[in-house]
């Protein structure tokens, strides 16, 4: 908040409401204080009044001040009474009981089956106050179980009562075991259609029914019936992505995959993931953190036009003229009786079963819809960026590359002393990154991890966990930024003090897997699939691995995390193209000692041809610019073209950041890049 | 045939009759013709009298020449007038009319969907004139079609008339997009559902949908009511495989794999791949060419009985006692009344919609069965080979390598001459592989391909395509055999004369890639499909690549050909485990010019872990023993861990072999495997 302002009182609704129609707003106080609500439910954004355009297109000094204070008391609200967990898990068993089921899953996944979720769709945090990106729980009469993955078991066992809940890993005893060992024959497991894909109502289905039981959809989701306190939807306004940014015109985005469809015979495509929708329209929005999305549906016809579903309160002034006479918005819960028309009208509708909810499937047959089911169209040419976004990709990574290494200059310094801690190592490169031009938020929670905590590849610094950065150990550091022109995910790891030989040996083979990714040259309509054992190889010879993804795609002013392209052991069969960005970030985590990632986010970009080549060939661009800790490598384990890479890696880093940065920093920096070939 | 036997005239049905009553024979002269006609209808295994076992325990030298002469005069009968592609065409639409259908899918899939598939189920040979192994007809009202991959385009344009079908590539124009645009409004296309999977199905109908046609079923294929002459069902003996060979009793096996049904909750499995049952019941026949396969069906208890779906005529004396009490053999006609018991049971039955026809799934659909759709039970257990089938495989390598290098030490001496032909090469090769113990058929048509014809992936020599072995040419040769103790398949390419420094370079290549895999270790839980880039990469650098997988599974006295484990650019979820055999065949080809494939079977194994190893590692023993060309290397473009490897593998060879082969084959294999660091 702006240090200069002092907070003022608020004066009442009939002062408000003389200060709204003045301004010519369309609000009374009653309905301002829903909206406020709203605004409320969403992420605070890098602009704290920023919401006031939704309420009136000019706001006077005094109506700010009067919304201020009114958002202010309603903020601070006393929160209802804080249910325990034991009661919260009894009530919801009162409302199976009352609904006459024996049993119900309850997901981390909201209705856009996206990664990151309002609170109102926070219904497995509110149940068994498990906060992680990835688990569900299922509740029966006797018993309830939480099943998360690997990187989520220590959290969970932090977070949820293990004797209201047995806790499983998801992948070594998954749900539908469980459910069809534990569920009694004749019994009905309940779902909300909204929060599962089709796919994993069928793998619950065949379980209940190897219990001989069954799976029951619900037209009410229990949590909600009994979370008496849960937030709205989030209100944050939706504003335009420049051309400038965008680079291709929503108008033509919606003309090419509308024609795409209609080469199909497809009548209307059905969009669930607000990515998506943000692309196709060229809007941005901030109803959840780190992504700036506005939540909405979509329905794509074959003549271009869409029909947008989304609380029309939380479109900024100007943004129908953006979004044009071919975008029709109506409100959310107007959907299904869109997808009832689509099949009166006997239309042929597409929709996504990896990413959309069982329920638009549900109601699109029970409409007579005939029904395609295939990929959402708009995700990979949102994949495959233009050179408009492209240039943007390189002019905020150079931006936030400055930030790093001014971060890193400072820890050079810093850390040494010891008393560091991991929240104000974060909070400092926070500070730094906010500084930068077109910077809106952090793309992701800082993983700011020390010593032993830099082994947990999730890791969030609390109070309670953090460590000091200490001499003899390593500094994990993985962040990243929104700005307005690109997205930016970048990991360094730091030795403070001197390194041990096997801090050095693990570092030197990390990054031998990351420099065999970046020199690789591949030809056209290979998978990152096919690339990752590449960064592997030099862990396997001698016995470790590191057990997460190596790639994965991010957005354009976008999701930090977006598909199809990735880079993994798991099968995927999105061959890379080129203008994709997807991350090259192997590593390695001793448990309860150190650990160690080397991420640069990366183009895909065409090769020129060698003498006599027959196929195409692809290969990386970096884009991330930031030294690479040169205490940890052992160069011994590194061959001449490994040598090489890094060097003219470093040799970049110092040309395009120097300019940049401070002297001190420069001067650092000249050091931190020098050639290893020259020792 | 055995010289010294003069052949014997058939003496007429009343001697016939006399003899096979007195040799206590079921059989009377009338069903012996049609057992014979089976036993013709099967490809000639290697011992031409072992059918006889069929007609009676005992046979008579009297009565065997009988026999013989009964099926040679049976054998020499007059084929029916053979039809013209167009006038078959012609029929198969009246056929069609009359069934009131606009359109018929003609697959090359037989009723098991594998990859031999018997005379009778050549459909799609018989009536356009392709002979390949994967391909597919369309054919509608006014336009057919014949779609196969890019192996085949040359010959199909050689083997079928393109005025009667538009020849496509499967993959570039694959046939639903043909169909989709083809298909008049309304129509109906017709298919077998004993041909396709249920996934194919699926793939059609919604081909079918997208031009307002739909797809139908047919209860009897067009072709078999159009072709008159059609062979019956082959009858070669079914013989047990000992316990010696499969190292683990078949009772043991039902035992495990019913156990693994029950603890699913799963009644039955239907297995309808020939080899899944021949591995589960441990035996053998040999209905098609070049993999000892009994055709049948059979359905798995979970209480480890079976009911084998057999024609019992082909059961060879003893058999039933080999089978067991637990195992009932039917006929195979009664299989639809089993899948119907099944349903009025209410029973939960699996099949595999992968490998299985969609007959089988409507059938049980159709009884009120409960499906479970999921993988051949058998499939993953037949392919980890247990320590007695691995050390058949050993021997059998031993065996078919001492074969290959007297080949290749033959080679040496007479290709220079440049007279040899592709055919004498590859006769010549088969003539010492027949000599070895325990040898019963090649393991597929050998590929002997000079010059030019190497680079044709799955090149078949005919005496119009064949070409001599000239200087300064590359040859391929490509083959394997079957033996009781062990399957092999083996590539090397050889230069005739003095090679170009662009053989030797990508020569070199492809024996990195192959390297590269041969010492690979890797973590357990990987697939092949995780490994296959590191075959690639050496190929990739300079733009380079091959259209084919790296590595397939390998049967043990099975199919050559067999999963669920591949190392492939295609995405497959099967880890590699211990005992699987596989093979590691990287190449490379230059149409026109010459090919190039380097293959060895390998065994996955464990591996001893390195020091401070973290994860169980797995990696490869090498099975196949047989030089390789050191002409062809560059030594430059090799590393010194390269060098060690052949180097080593090399000196195994020779000390393994020259023990097994003459005297001038072991001079001449001592040169050939001389270190490569002693230049």
């Amino acid at each position: 908040m702006d240090e200069a302002r002092a907070p003022t009182a608020y004066e009442g609704d009939a002062v408000l409401a003389r200060l709204l129609a003045a301004a010519g707003s369309p609000y009374e106080p009653a309905a301002l204080r829903a909206l406020i609500a709203g605004v409320l439910a969403a992420p605070p954004g890098p602009s704290p009044d920023a919401w006031m355009v939704l309420v009136a297109p000019q706001i006077s000094p005094e109506l700010a001040a009067q919304l201020r204070a009114l958002a202010a008391s309603l903020g601070q609200a006393a929160p209802a009474k804080e249910l325990a967990p034991a009661e919260r898990l009894a009530r919801l068993r009162a409302e199976l009981a009352r609904q006459g089921i024996q049993g119900f899953l309850v997901p981390r996944a909201d209705e856009h089956q996206g990664e990151y979720v309002p609170a109102r769709a926070q219904r497995l945090a509110w149940l068994t106050g498990f906060t992680g990106s990835a688990g569900i729980a299922a509740v029966l009469e006797d018993k309830a179980a939480l099943f998360t993955d690997g990187r989520y078991t220590l959290q969970g066992r932090a977070q949820v009562d293990g004797s209201l809940y047995e806790l499983r890993h998801m992948i070594e005893a998954p749900p539908a075991e469980w459910l069809a060992a534990s569920l009694g024959r004749g019994a009905a497991l309940g779902y909300d259609p909204w929060l599962h894909t089709p796919g994993e109502v069928e793998r619950y289905a065949a379980a209940a029914e190897r219990a001989g039981a069954r799976l029951q959809a619900l037209a009410q989701n229990p949590i909600d019936a009994i979370w008496t306190d849960r937030p709205p939807a989030p209100l944050a306004p939706v504003v335009p992505h420049p051309l400038c940014f965008a680079g291709k015109s929503a108008a033509e985005k919606r003309q090419e995959i509308a024609a795409a469809l209609a080469k199909e015979g497809v009548d209307a495509a059905v969009l669930t993931a607000p990515d998506s929708i943000a692309w196709l329209l060229n809007i941005r929005g901030g109803d959840v953190s780190h992504t700036p999305l506005p939540l909405s549906f979509a329905i794509l016809r074959c003549d271009a036009t869409v029909d947008l579903f989304i609380d029309r309160r939380k479109l900024a002034p100007g943004l129908a003229v953006h979004l044009g006479a071919a975008v029709r918005p109506s409100d959310p819960q107007s959907l299904g009786a869109a997808l009832d028309r689509l099949g009166a009208e006997g239309a042929r509708v597409q929709a996504d079963p990896a990413a959309s909810a069982a329920w638009v499937f549900d109601r699109l047959a029970a409409s007579g819809a005939r029904i395609r089911r295939t990929v959402d169209p708009c995700q990979l040419p949102k994949a495959c960026k233009n050179s408009v976004e492209l240039d943007g990709a390189r002019a905020a990574h150079r931006r936030d590359g400055a930030a790093l290494t001014r971060f890193l200059a400072w820890l050079a310094v810093t850390a040494p002393a010891g008393g560091l801690t991991e929240i104000a190592a974060a909070d400092r490169l926070e500070e730094l990154r906010r500084g930068g031009e077109n910077f809106r938020d952090l793309s992701f929670p800082t993983i700011s991890g020390a010593g032993a905590n830099g082994a947990i590849v999730h890791y969030h610094a609390t109070q309670e966990s953090e460590r000091r950065l200490e001499p003899g150990t390593l500094y994990l550091v993985d962040s990243g930024a929104q700005y307005l022109d690109g997205t930016t995910d970048v990991t360094r790891t730091v030795a403070i003090g001197a390194p041990s030989a096997e801090m050095r040996d693990r570092f030197t083979r990390v990054l031998k897997g990351h420099i065999a990714l970046a020199l690789c040259r591949f030809p056209k309509g290979t998978t990152g699939s096919q690339l990752d054992a590449l960064a592997r190889q030099a862990l396997w010879d001698t016995g470790l691995d590191y057990d997460h993804g190596t790639g994965h795609g991010v957005g354009s002013y976008l999701g930090v995390h977006e598909g199809p392209q990735r880079i993994s052991k798991l099968p995927n069969t999105q061959a890379l193209m080129p203008g994709m960005i997807v991350s090259n970030e192997p590593g390695y985590y001793r448990t309860g000692a150190f650990g160690i990632r080397i991420e640069n986010l990366v183009i895909v970009t065409e090769q020129a041809a060698p003498a006599g080549a027959e196929r195409d060939l692809l290969g990386f661009e970096t884009l991330t610019l930031a030294p690479i800790d040169r205490a940890l490598i052992e160069p011994k384990l590194l061959d001449g073209r490994e040598i090489a890479w890094l060097d003219a890696y470093h040799a970049r880093v110092a040309s395009e950041l120097a300019p940049l940065v401070d002297d001190v920093t420069a001067a650092w920096l000249t050091a931190a890049t020098r050639p290893l070939s020259q020792g």
